[in-house]
């Protein structure tokens, strides 16, 4: 059988460190069948997302452009209209884009009445979905509370579940996400302590492995239509929090396998404010405890082997259908998790932890097979894969609106053109907490990431210092010299950076680099427009013929 | 009569320099209806465009936005659709938002497909004209040469005139914008030898009285249906070139009524590179030939002179009919004209020639009483019309999208809290053969100006030195200190002040700042979302009472 990827299976986890692989190196965690993968492509060890938030991340996955250009800049800011999606660009190459699961994306309502878009005809059931055809969307998020549901749309899981019987209003909070305590109480995995309980659900019932059903019944359709080819994204909502996984996974792990938390005393001692507010924060104070994170981790690890093990799964039946040999396979994460290093939790900031994720790249095509099994550390930016999916689906990468580049060179064993110095990732945080504990005008509660292998800069806007790590020396990130007079000149150099890449072109997108340098022969007169001309006997008759006509 | 601003009424001129008025202390050509006007409102000395070219600076006029923000960077670069015009900002508050005349927009064609907007609805019909309604379109150049014309649509011009008995196959060239010769052959005006003589038509035919016709038309209009409140936008071709004008205006000056040239030898040792390259082009070269600013520039000053003739007439239609007590009336300019002085025709750079135009703001209101004749030095920038007819529309301006500010409490007597500390400026120079003959990358071709009234300071990306002009010492700016080590601290206070505009959230338009700072309350609980929380029982039941259930 021929091997050519024709389509795209683009997975994502949330909230998955860039560690938490067996092949990333990760000691006590073992996840077998996406270290098989990696075997089988290629692993990106450097890549970083657009922003360590949910919802913008995913605006630059799946726009390919940064979150400074794009303006979704924290969760539920809406996409404006008029943004470019991936699917767009697929689709005008003959490509399809689906989604099976979570995407984030707020809708534009406001943008779509201006434009008279309607949410009823085809383009604007894909506007208001971010470029996507929806075979299935769950964000994966239906807390409630006294003001209601955070996510006000329908949950295709809960209705899954009430299907399978189980009888509680919204038994993803109350099955899927919570055990059951020694008085027979909900015991929400919302509230940390209950980590270490086994969701109250049938394994298979419980999110991962329903969606990966999911993603099978999404190709067997595609097969039985003959359709295709097409991307599809099956966006996953785990590893995420609430930390809490059904059995067998709820106990596979334990205390002694948990790494030692990564943070030292010295980041407690003169820090940046904004690190510092982030500390402060109710998630960095309790993952700073005693305990939590022997209680939370072994939950969060136990969470990623059910999802390696439902990639087992996937794969085998990928393998069985013949679809590995046709399918590009991508697996990532929206951002990472400080799991209490760094004195933090959650995501937000710029260590490792939070910005880097896992990425691997199987690519069934022939031209692949010199880099299996390889490891790329090239810096790579999540809005490359945007840029890889339209090279992969054919014709040229627009570069004047995708802002990532393509990785098929990598995969190809080739070295590209002038590859980048150094990864963005940019983190708007002006509707937080912290930002109204900094008292910080909401068009300057800002950060920006500059990171090259020797190098992590942090970019404070607000009046702040930056932050700076010295990556060769401090792998951890332990020590920060933003302050430090000795680094006054990497800290420029970085700045200069950081300017260059703020003043990049990233709105002038109707208009290619091509066009642009076919217009500079300035061949207006061909039109018969003349500027600083004085005299039309110098220019040749046939040209002034429409200007000048002679009695 | 009770005195209010109920409409505007938006004047443009075309290519109009900021001192070329009497008002604004020429000495030789006199505009006694504009300087009537300035003495009735308030004259603003130093208001600067967003581009020193009519397409990129008009779209920063009519969305209100920086040229970074919109994207539409240069003549004929589609205005993205998504992009919020200042009709829609209009609209919104009850306010009609019409054209008649230019506004050299083109039409995003891909981004309008792509959303399905119908050019023949209204929507689409306002989105494919810049966010008015067309009373009447006309971009005054329809140059024709051997690949057609340089406009592609219609010329309602070109239609009046043949409807007035013009027999030419294109009026507007050979009649608007041509004398005769001694032969009685057509002297195109696009041919500066020409410039003396007069325009082959009648004065009342030609374009400035012409389009001011079709104000009072229009204004008779809206007075019919009793329609309004209305901002109307008057949009002439003129002064811009071709440089011809009819009699009796074509021979009103002489060269003796001719300003010396600003410009020093100077200027031609160690040129800033970008520079030197618009000193060579034709047009730059043509100015700096003996002889032909004193052919060129009595015609530029018989159009101003016209031009002023015609707002004496429409001033005084508008005190006839009642309307100057109830509308605002706004004259600027979308950039200026060199003229040969530093060595350069046209526009494009950034000395005050070219980067600096006339605003006059004359407000019927009461509470504009105080401000009458007065000269008002802020440093304006044209993106503050938008806003300032926000503003007069009601309502709060949105600086989430809107980049500029009002001028309303300038006009009051006001003084706002906090003005901006400099101008900016832009000009995106990829697409011409300056571009070209320097080999730079489309995406490096830009020029960022920031301006106050102490220094001018230019950004020539590509790795060009700056340029540096000392205002208060050198106010011709005839002296670059762009490379002169002892300016580097000024430099850098200016790379600085240009990074930190740079990365403004200009695409954050989905949410306001009253959104943003509503939301740090972190309030994700009251809708079931705890992120950081151990123990349940740290929280008031009402809180968690959805989330958790008791037996």
């Amino acid at each position: 059988m021929s091997r050519k990827a024709k389509n795209i299976l683009f997975i994502m986890f949330d909230q998955l460190r860039y560690d938490y692989l067996g092949c990333a190196g990760h000691p006590t965690l073992e996840t077998p069948h996406l270290d098989a993968l990696a075997a089988k492509g290629v692993r990106f060890s450097h890549c970083y997302v657009q922003s360590p938030i949910c919802g913008a991340s995913r605006m630059s996955f799946y726009t390919g452009r940064y979150v400074h250009s794009h303006g979704a800049a924290w969760n539920n800011f809406p996409l404006k209209v008029g943004e470019v999606t991936l699917g767009d660009h697929l689709r005008a190459r003959g490509m399809d884009s689906w989604l099976i699961g979570k995407t984030h994306m707020s809708v534009d309502h406001e943008g779509m009445d201006r434009l008279g878009i309607s949410r009823d005809g085809i383009i604007g059931a894909r506007v208001a979905e971010c470029g996507f055809d929806v075979f299935l969307r769950d964000d994966g998020l239906w807390g409630e509370g006294p003001k209601g549901f955070y996510d006000k749309k329908r949950s295709p899981y809960n209705e899954y579940l009430k299907g399978q019987g189980y009888e509680a209003e919204n038994p993803w909070q109350h099955n899927a996400n919570a055990g059951v305590d020694e008085d027979g109480n909900v015991a929400s995995g919302w509230f940390m302590r209950h980590a270490d309980k086994a969701a109250n659900i049938c394994e298979e019932d419980s999110e991962t492995p329903w969606l990966t059903s999911q993603a099978m019944e999404f190709i067997k359709t595609q097969d039985a239509k003959g359709a295709g080819p097409w991307m599809c994204h099956l966006s996953y909502i785990k590893p995420h929090w609430p930390y809490i996984v059904p059995a067998p996974y709820h106990d596979m792990y334990g205390a002694n396998q948990v790494l030692p938390v990564v943070r030292s005393e010295a980041e407690l001692q003169d820090t940046h404010p904004v690190y510092e507010q982030f500390m402060q924060n109710e998630i960095g104070q309790t993952f700073s405890k005693p305990g939590v994170r022997e209680k939370v981790i072994p939950a969060y690890m136990g969470l990623i082997k059910q999802a390696d093990d439902q990639m087992g799964r996937l794969f085998q039946w990928l393998e069985e259908t013949g679809h590995i040999n046709d399918t590009m396979i991508v697996v990532t994460s929206d951002h990472g998790d400080y799991l209490g290093d760094h004195w933090l939790g959650e995501k937000d900031l710029f260590h490792d932890p939070s910005v880097r994720v896992p990425l691997i790249v199987y690519d069934p095509s022939e031209q692949a097979e010199a880099t299996r099994g390889t490891v790329c550390d090239a810096l790579v930016e999540s809005i490359d894969l945007a840029a890889t999916f339209v090279d992969l689906a054919g014709g040229d990468v627009p570069d004047h609106v995708l802002e990532g580049r393509s990785l098929l060179p990598y995969l190809y064993g080739q070295t590209p053109d002038k590859w980048r110095e150094f990864a963005v990732s940019e983190y708007d945080y002006s509707a937080t907490p912290e930002a109204a504990a900094l008292d910080l005008d909401p068009k300057k509660a800002r950060l920006f990431m500059l990171a090259n292998k020797d190098w992590k800069f942090v970019f404070a806007d607000g009046g702040f210092r930056p932050l700076l790590f010295d990556l060769k020396n401090d792998p951890d990130e332990l020590n920060d010299l933003g302050a430090d007079p000795d680094y006054a000149e990497i800290v420029g150099m970085f700045m200069d950076r950081l300017s260059e890449w703020a003043r990049r072109p990233s709105q002038r997108t109707t208009v290619s680099s091509e066009y642009l340098e076919g217009k500079r022969t300035g061949s207006s007169s061909s039109v018969g427009i003349f500027i600083g001309v004085y005299d039309e006997r110098e220019l040749p008759p046939e040209v002034v013929e429409k200007t000048i006509t002679y009695k």
